[in-house]
This record gives C-alpha cells, structure tokens and sequence, in this order.
C-alpha cells in the first residue's frame, strides 16, 4: 500500500515565518495616506493594529520566529497533510505528479485561523482584550472567534446584513466560539447610523462593515481591528503552509514544477506560494499560478495602480492589481473570491512576472470540485474549486505535452459549511458571468491618480 | 511545547478488524425470522446483504483481515489522531488525562465511512454494483454515497422526506458524490406507494425508508442494501478506531481507565470500546460508559428482549436493549441518537455489567460540547456532545476524589453540519425532555413473547 499523505510530526512545525519582503527584487510601495499622498508611518496604524504586527508589515527580516503559543493553539489542527491525488491522477490519466496542501483541518474548516491566531496572540501580548473585524459569508469572522476564544478574548464581528440573514449556521458558529455577531450596518456605530439614515432597508456590504469595525476598534481602547487578508503580516503568517510542504517534499524526494492557489485578497495563495517563490529567485524553474473567477478578475483585467482598500475610500492607499473601489460583484456568483484589489506583494509579483494569473468561470470551477470529490473524496469550499480548475487544466497539458510535471496547490478550506452553492450548482441554477471590461475601464478611470 | 496529537503513520494502520464476538463470555443471541421465531440463517439474509458480510455477521474470529482496497480507501483520513485535550483538563481543573480519538477527518465528517467503505468493497467483490439504504438527517447516507463512489457504484438513499426538505445541504453532499436521492416514501416502491396511500402527506419515517431500501434491493439482481449500525459486522469495521487508539496509548506510554463513547445503534461507541473491552475480558479494570439522551434512554431504560429492528414489523426479531419499535422520538430533541433498540453485542455487554449506560438531557449535552469547542477549538456533533457531557462529569468526579484516571472517548463527528441544531440551542429553543416511563412500559408490553 502507497503512502499517499506526508505528515509532519508536531517537532518538525516551523519555528519562524518567511517574510518574502526580505527576497523581493523591489521594495513593496508603501501604503500611503489618503488625505495626503504621503507615505503610512506606524503612527498612523497604532490607533488600529497592534504594534508588533505593523512591525511585521514593513519588517525587512527574511526569518520571524512564531511564538511557542501560536504554535500551540496551530497545533490543534497542525503540521497539516500534504496528500498526492493519486486518484486524480489516474482520473485524468495524466503523467504529472499532482499533491494538495490541506488546510481543511482547522476548527472552522479552512486556512484563515492561520493569522487569526497570531493576530489574537500579539493583541493580547500588546494588553489588548477585545478585537473587531467585518465577515461577509462568515469564514474570517469565525476564524477570529476561534482564535480570541483560544485566548480568551472577546471578538465582536459586524456580520454583512443580507449575509447575516441568509446564512445563520456561520453566525452560530461564531456565537458557539463567544463571538458577538451584530448585522451591518448597524446602530452601534456613527458609520452605521449615517448608512441606515441614507437607506435602512440596505442589504449592507463588506466596505460599510469595514467601516463599523474600524470605529468600534478606535473608539475603545481595549480594542483593535484585524483583517484577514491582503495585508504584508496576513500573509506572512500563511507562510507556515508553505514551509511546511516545503519540509514534506523533501521526505516525498519530490519538488514543485507548478504551484497553485486561488486568489481573493491572496493570503491562501501566498501561504503556499512564497516560500517556493524564494527558490525561483534563486534559480529554481518553478510557475506560480493564482486562480481568480472571471466575475471578479483583479489580476486577470485589473490594473496595477494605487487605489483604496474599500468600497467607501476609508482606508490609506494601496498600491495593487484593482478593478476600482467601486467594483460591484455580481449576485450570480457563488464562489468567493470577490475583493476588488490583490495583496500588495502578490500584485507586485504579477507585475514582476513570477506569479500568472488565470481566471476561470464558475461553472467549470464547480465540474472540477465535483470531479475532485468524487476521485479524492474531500468536498472542496467554492474557493478552492478555482484552483482545482487550474489544476486539472495543467495536468492535462502535461498529459498532451507528455510532461511528468509535479503540480501542488492549496487546498485552503472545505466545502461542507458551503453546500447552498453546490445547491445552486446541481440544480443547474448558477450561470457563468463575466465581469465587463468597459465598467472595469470606468472604475479604474475614476482611480486617484498617484504614482 | 508538549506533544497533543499521537499521529501512526500509515504503515501502522491496523490490518485486521478485532472481534469481540470471539471472546465474549456468553454468545450474541441470533436474530429470529419475524415469521416462525426460528434463528435467521446465511440463507434468509443473501437477498438482503452480500455474502461476505452475512459471513462477517456470524463469525468468531477473533481477527478477521482489512482488505487492501479497504484500507487504501480509509488511508484518505486515517490513521485518525488521538489527541490529550489539555485545555478541555485545565478547564475544569481535573487531575484526570482527557484524551479524544478524532473521527471528525473523514470526507463527510464523522465515524460512518470506517464501514460503509467496507461494505461498499465487499458488495463489489461479489459483483453488486449498486446499494440502496436509508437516511434520516443524512450523516450515514452520505457516508454510503462517498464510499460508493470510491469504488464507482451506485447508490440510491431513501431520505426521511421532511428531512430532504429541510436539509437541502446533507442531500447536496450525497448528491456530489454522485448518490441518488429520493424523499421517502416515495412512488418507486410497493411499500411508498401504500404509505402514500395512507396518508398522502406524511413526513416519513426511518421504519418507511427502510423499507423502501430493502424493497429496491430485494428487486434487482445488481442491488443490494446496507445498514450503518446496530449489526455486529457493522461494529466489526468499526473497531479500526479502538485498534488504533490501543497503539497510540502506548506510543502516549498512557492506558484507560474510562472509556466513554455516544450510542444510537452502537457503532461508534462499539468501534473504540471492543478492543479495549478484549483487556477487561483478560483481567484489566477499564469502566466502559455508553451515553445516550433522556428522549431516547435505550439502555438506561428499556429492557433487554427480542423486538423487531424497525417500527415496521418487517425485519428479523433481535435480541437487545429496546424501548419497543412503537417508540416515537419527540421533535423536541435535536441531537441524534433516536433508534429505539441497540446493537445486540453491546446490548449483551450491558446485560452482562461490561458496559454501563447515562442518560444526558440535551441542554447539559450543548453545555458540555460548549465547553469542548471553547478549549479545544474544534465544534462537535450534537451527538458527540452526550459522549463529551459524561466525560466532563467524570473528570469532575475525578477531581472531587482527587483521582488521576486517563478517560478517553469518541469524537465520533464534527458539528458542521449540523449548526442549525447549535443555532436553536443558541436561541434559547431547545427544551429538555425526558421521555415518559408509562410509554416505554406500554411500548414493551407489546413486544412479542420471544426468549
């Protein structure tokens, strides 16, 4: 009998985070203040963020040691396994090598515990008690309750209204980890109010209950905002996913030709992706691929530019692959995936040329979380499924180019807490939509212009 | 940092399935045909089940062999880890080790696929290339459908019909993997068309949709039926867990004083206790606690007798612990473990004061699962919440009598799926309910005149 998965031992955890800024041939552009162009100081995030992570945010160290309580609380569900799809394989009768990454082990079942964790560690060392933070279906709200109650502190999430509405399992969730879950917008806030004043049947989105989380952060000072994405310390915390496979290829006597993750803010993505990447920068040939769905194509047809990290122009600018604040994802798709920018690293990647993006429809990305469950058995979240898709496309080149390539991708959560949209899916009720490039060209037209 | 999970490699994934038939004391009391009271033989159950089964059923071997297809098959989520819950101990300041065996892993969350991909294989062997069975909420229907195809079958559910409607995900998850799902009862059987008849609006019934599964098996030479629990060959697969579970304690250098797992049929509790009730049978003192609710009190209050196995009348008379086949489960209870018998090997163990049963209210069972997901991170289904809630009782009256005792028990399933149950409990719905005596007595005193 083969061993198809490649576990870690608890010991052979990783101790540090590789910061990828330490590697990158040209600094990451700096965040910069919307009022006044100029660059972000960490005066300007103190009000927001604990400091030890916006020392993370602009730290040049290749190495940041993870505490010994991080690792504890990762331990729950960590080393993760690196599986071959071996099943997959022969499905496909492809002759390349294809292993996923399984980050669907955690408690709430995908990878964004990974810096929820860490967030709720530094905030607690910093003496702070309470962190805030907007959810749109529930996946980083819930990661944030798990992590607070982990180290008993509290998590208030403002839950996006129609979200709070339609989907209460991920709410209860939330409330089962001690999470106080209030729909935005709300009445607790001043944001909340203005928005409810202007429309109080409004469905609310993930750019108002950013704006509530904020207020309520820097209203208390017990209190702190986290994100769950996008950010330079986000991503570095996912980097655990990385060198972990990194240490599993070794025992496997395998190595990546082709790495895989889909892509949203980009944190899963860049938790696989950069530690490889650092090997591609020391001569390795290695392709990156991030996967996005063409309803919201941010590498695919945005364009690189600063521009606002929300909907409502609260946020300091951030230089990025964009379809434009103002970008609207349609009801149609049900797959994720729908923030309007990119991390600033991984923008800055695509741009230098080490990261492809491929973007996929949602309806081949559902065939191949189908094919995915019924060969391997695990039911991928919607996510996911994008980049299955790029998956099963690069084994079937390499099967007509006759290339033993080995493939790896993130499998970063499953699909069980998302079966409505696989609903949707065998009903035959989801359509393919492709976002139109003459409202990307408007949005991205309206852009501050600053370089 | 200390180590939490014990991890076995793949290549120490047991071999063989331990039966505990062989070292009983006194022999499992057969079934008897509903007809003529005589005992069941390989005959009578050859329509019903594949032959190797049938075989399995009866045997005493003590040893009977994991084939390799099975466990290439179990190798997708096991070895599955036993982990010390450290918090859940610290928490409620218990000189006592908790340890959990982790069943949550598999593809559709819970300890089910350990015999349906057994049953699946075997059926296959014998070339049937299709099964049928019956569901309620959806846990063993979707376990049959993943491991059916694995081994590229058919499978046909009979849903509960209020249940299809009002858990569209469960049957989207059996749909993915390829199941085909009707509400029962349905027009497709002689036995759905006349329950139909009766009542044209009736929400179905377990004791329906099983006889509409026999029915679709019964005719059709390709097709055969499968059961998840109570039958003695159904324990046999599951006892991979306990057999993983003994060489884990001992790579821990730790042994169980208490072993402690949740009982609907049985399986679960029977997978992770009969190897280790092997060591009481040889002179050991380990306590065996079987936990069910105060709506369904099997064990704590039935009586040991012959009754039929559905509400029905239709299958063979078994000898086991029964609130009689009358019994009704009150749509007040949200937690599983509703079957109105129990497995006739653990019935006889109870019988023979091996096994000791509890009988939990619901609430105290959220309570503890409360508990249990806010130190150790992961949300457990509701029915392994009667599992957790004895577990924290012993560990109470560990710490009152200042005793060290090791307590393991089953973490039979995660709660992901089942959070609407979380979110009634959350808003305050749930009610407890202890099933009336005088209905247990007058549902016995109809049982047939059987010894």
């Amino acid at each position: 009998m083969s061993s198809k998965r490649v576990f870690l031992s608890e010991s052979d955890q990783p101790t540090a985070w590789y910061n990828l800024q330490a590697d990158l041939p040209k600094p990451v552009p700096p965040p910069l203040h919307p009022a006044t162009n100029q660059p972000l100081g960490p005066e300007d995030l103190a009000p927001i963020f604990a400091m030890e992570l916006i020392k993370q945010e602009v730290s040049q160290e290749r190495w940041i040691g993870i505490p010994d309580e991080v690792r504890r609380v990762l331990s729950i569900w960590r080393p993760s396994p690196l599986t071959r799809a071996e099943n997959l394989e022969k499905a496909l009768k492809t002759p390349a090598r294809i292993y996923f990454k399984d980050e669907s082990h955690s408690p709430p079942g995908s990878h964004k515990p990974n810096t929820a964790v860490a967030q709720a560690y530094y905030n607690k060392q910093q003496g702070i008690n309470r962190l805030t933070t907007e959810t749109g279906a529930g996946q980083w709200g819930s990661a944030l309750c798990f992590a607070c109650k982990m180290f008993e502190m509290e998590c208030k999430v403002y839950m996006v209204k129609c979200s709070y509405e339609q989907k209460p399992y991920r709410r209860s969730m939330m409330q089962i980890w001690g999470g106080s879950v209030t729909p935005s917008p709300s009445d607790e806030t001043e944001a909340g109010r203005k928005m409810l004043a202007a429309d109080p049947d409004t469905p609310g989105s993930l750019g108002m209950a950013i704006s509530e989380a904020v207020e309520a952060a820097v209203s208390r000072d017990d209190t702190k905002y986290t994100l769950g994405s996008v950010l330079n310390h986000v991503l570095l915390h996912q980097s655990i996913i990385g060198l972990e496979a990194e240490k599993q290829f070794e025992l496997a006597e395998d190595f990546p030709d082709v790495v895989i993750g889909c892509c949203g803010g980009g944190s899963n993505f860049a938790g696989l992706a950069f530690p490889f990447i650092r090997h591609r920068l020391a001569g390795k040939e290695i392709r990156f691929v991030a996967t996005e769905p063409c309803s919201c194509p941010t590498m695919s047809r945005g364009q690189y530019r600063y521009d606002f990290g929300d909907t409502t122009m609260l946020t300091p600018l951030i230089k990025m692959f964009t379809l434009g604040h103002s970008f609207v994802p349609p009801g149609i798709h049900a797959g994720g995936l729908r923030y309007h920018g990119m991390a600033p690293m991984i923008s800055l990647g695509a741009e230098l040329g080490i990261i492809e993006a491929a973007a996929y429809h949602q309806l081949e990305c559902f065939d191949a979380a189908r094919l995915f469950a019924s060969t391997e058995g695990i039911i991928p979240a919607p996510e996911t499924a994008h980049a299955i898709r790029a998956v099963v496309n690069e084994a079937e080149r390499c099967r007509q180019q006759g290339k033993e390539e080995c493939i790896v991708f993130n499998f970063s959560g499953h699909g069980l807490c998302d079966l409505g949209a696989y609903d949707r899916y065998l009903a035959g009720e989801l359509e393919d939509y492709a976002y139109p490039q003459e409202k990307i060209e408007a949005a991205i037209a309206e852009l501050p212009q600053v370089e």
